[in-house]
């Protein structure tokens, strides 16, 4: 990690810069698989299924045989665990749902508003070395609670030409209809124009590569919805002289094994802190599988030493991080002023990778600084809300006269006359 | 309006397909004067200002004197009539504002969800000849009950260089911090990049030309909030045989009057009422000051006849439409089973133009058919959701070995980690 001490006001907004992403050099490449997939479907998907996973799966979704297989394969210790995750991610989202209440906001106008599930979602999660079946239930539960009616899955095929047992398991858990393998741009293009075998759906959520987040980009612009945009996964420690260094080091590892671009960044009011940080990383990353990894991501990481609480809280809510971590003495009030993050994580007992698959909030949250202006993935990312009204006569004699003054003066005649027209036969008593 | 009799099912897709807005050819240009902002700040908004409004502003906030100047100048009916619309819209939108409960999801896993005003955002109002500043209430006013510090304005200036009064009233009712008179898609690149004399904000909302659009979807690409996506304005009215004819005429042509490109639907299960509605078009349509902009719009627009009212639905859900008027007998089962549409309109004394106003419900929508998958906005769109989570001792050794089972099945071993490092220590007493 690079120590900072004291930084210039200039210097900071350097330090809490992320990488550019410039995903203008791949649309081209990526508009063209989009394209071909709209134009050919499913033959596209095997051909493109050939070439990147080197299997060519008949494109229908996975069969009941397959997931009992899966669900067979799987070890009971392991299901468990992924049963106890989905209770509590359950038990947070169901929270979320919303009632409409009726408001009367003057005599005889009465307004509601009501959530209502998105009718088709598409779910990505990538493949590669780790399966990342935590991703479904992070996705899935919430899409099943707001009531969307269909919940399909793309996930690209292993070598074998199959889903990874615990993905499969996790699907079928949260009451995905439909699994399809297949990955990629090409996986974004199925969900977003449909082909013979796979849904056209509203709204694509997960996480991938940036060829997957660059078609995600680009099928936004064409009205189909997505959960957010994406940059790499970050954390960021604010820590005080109370903090437990060597569970700050694992923190930050945890972050930083992700990849050799996550954004790992330590924010504190104590350079002792930060000594000790620095070893207890030295002798925690020696143990680590992924340790080459983890060991890149670090190079790029900072530790920020400023002189009291409050530097440190403007830092923090300047950077804006996906995950923020306070290991402080008074964490509660500390959390009280922070406005831009993620998710936040408190004391001692809070690591990061609690949240990461079973407290039971979200994963998928805003990185990149997009946390000053997104919320993460919830129910509501699941549902629209419709509003309705219903005014009674004696409603639209009440409130009349103020749209017609309105209207006038915004010079739409024509909305002033359908009030006017229905007051008019109101005094005529037609109606 | 071109009647179209119990279509097929290819016809359907065809009549219910919005014009293609192929906003590619726009980009070079757009992108030019985003760069040139982005670049030159104050003097580039000076210059596109003389330009486009033939005018030379300073670029600083509207001051003191001139917003008392507008409100002296405004009449007091209408300013009566704002403030009556303002409260209708506040009472409605206060119901929006959630409060935090923290959810226990096991024993000592605590997680909860608070609401937090984004920051800083941006309103964007079009100049023209009609001042929109109905819309001023419909994005300022949520935006204060979420607690946004900095809410700015920007309105291109009319030729003498000032805001219509009505908007500069509507601005300084609703707590705007700051208005400045620019417009087009130099507005848009102020609010996104910062000026010195601008400041930069993280969510940009309001309505534009396509211009405008374009510049709002360009900017989010760069990881700046929009409200939504953006498309002509639209309503489909849903008729049964006991419909008003004369009212469904009057609410068709108050969508027809926006522009030439409005899209205007009537779906009806009663050819005698799609009859009677055609008639009184003719009869109303003559009267309107507006009358050639809606009759270009009416050129354009469809009534369908179908055989019952479960068609009728399928084709309303399919459609999606951003305003949709029932009038029919059974007014609240119908609306029951809605699920596109921005906002909704029970029964014949509910023209959309009194929730362009006044009801108290938004009027910035999902145009587009993007009611599928995207909300109107709300309290919603100007706060995010930071999600927390504090577990005691008991609660991380409950959770713990959930965590390091799914760490270690998605490969992540620094995820074990954080987890496993701090079970050591409570069994060993150090925490």
């Amino acid at each position: 990690m690079k120590i900072v001490l004291d930084p210039s006001p200039l210097q900071r907004k350097e330090l809490l810069q992320r990488p550019a992403i410039d995903a203008t050099a791949l649309q081209a490449t990526v508009r063209k698989v989009l394209m071909d997939v709209k134009e050919n479907g499913d033959e596209a998907l095997q051909r493109y299924t050939q070439q990147f996973d080197g299997v060519i799966p008949a494109i229908v979704a996975v069969q009941e045989e397959e997931i009992r297989e899966a669900i067979a394969l799987l070890p009971a210790g392991l299901k468990q665990a992924i049963q106890q995750a989905a209770s509590n991610i359950r038990v947070f989202h169901e929270k979320q749902v919303q009632a409409p209440e009726i408001v009367e906001t003057m005599p005889g106008v009465q307004c509601w508003r009501r959530s209502i599930g998105i009718e088709k979602v598409g779910l990505y999660i990538p493949g590669g070395t780790a399966p990342l079946f935590s991703t479904i239930l992070m996705l899935g539960i919430p899409a099943a609670i707001a009531g969307c009616k269909e919940i399909i899955l793309c996930s690209p095929p292993n070598k074998e030409g199959k889903l990874h047992p615990a993905i499969v398991f996790a699907a079928y858990l949260v009451g995905i209809t439909k699994m399809y393998k297949v990955g990629g741009v090409q996986a974004i293009a199925a969900m977003a124009y449909g082909t013979p075998s796979i849904p056209q759906v509203y709204k694509i959520f997960g996480p991938g590569n940036q060829y997957v987040t660059c078609a995600k980009q680009l099928i936004q612009q064409e009205g189909i919805a997505i959960d957010m945009p994406a940059g790499p996964s970050e954390v960021c420690v604010l820590a005080d002289e109370s903090a437990n260094a060597v569970f700050v080091a694992a923190d930050l590892l945890s972050q930083a094994e992700h990849g050799a671009d996550s954004q790992v960044l330590l924010v504190s009011t104590s350079a002792g802190v930060v000594e000790q940080v620095q070893s207890a990383l030295d002798a925690q990353l020696a143990l680590l599988p992924r340790k080459e990894i983890a060991a890149l991501a670090l190079e790029n990481s900072k530790a920020i030493i400023v002189k009291d609480m409050e530097e440190a809280i403007a830092l923090v809510n300047e950077y804006a991080a996906e995950h923020l971590i306070i290991s402080c003495k008074e964490e509660d009030a500390i959390a009280g002023k922070i406005v831009n993050a993620g998710s936040i994580f408190l004391g001692n007992y809070s690591p990061e990778s609690v949240g990461d698959y079973a407290s039971g909030t979200n994963h998928t949250l805003p990185t990149n600084g997009f946390a000053k202006a997104y919320s993460g993935v919830s129910v509501d990312s699941f549902v629209k809300k419709i509003t309705y009204q219903k005014l009674s006569k004696e409603g639209l004699q009440q409130i009349g006269k103020t749209v017609e003054l309105m209207a006038a003066a915004e010079g739409l005649d024509a909305h002033k006359n359908a009030v006017s027209i229905r007051l008019a036969a109101i005094e005529r008593n037609e109606l």
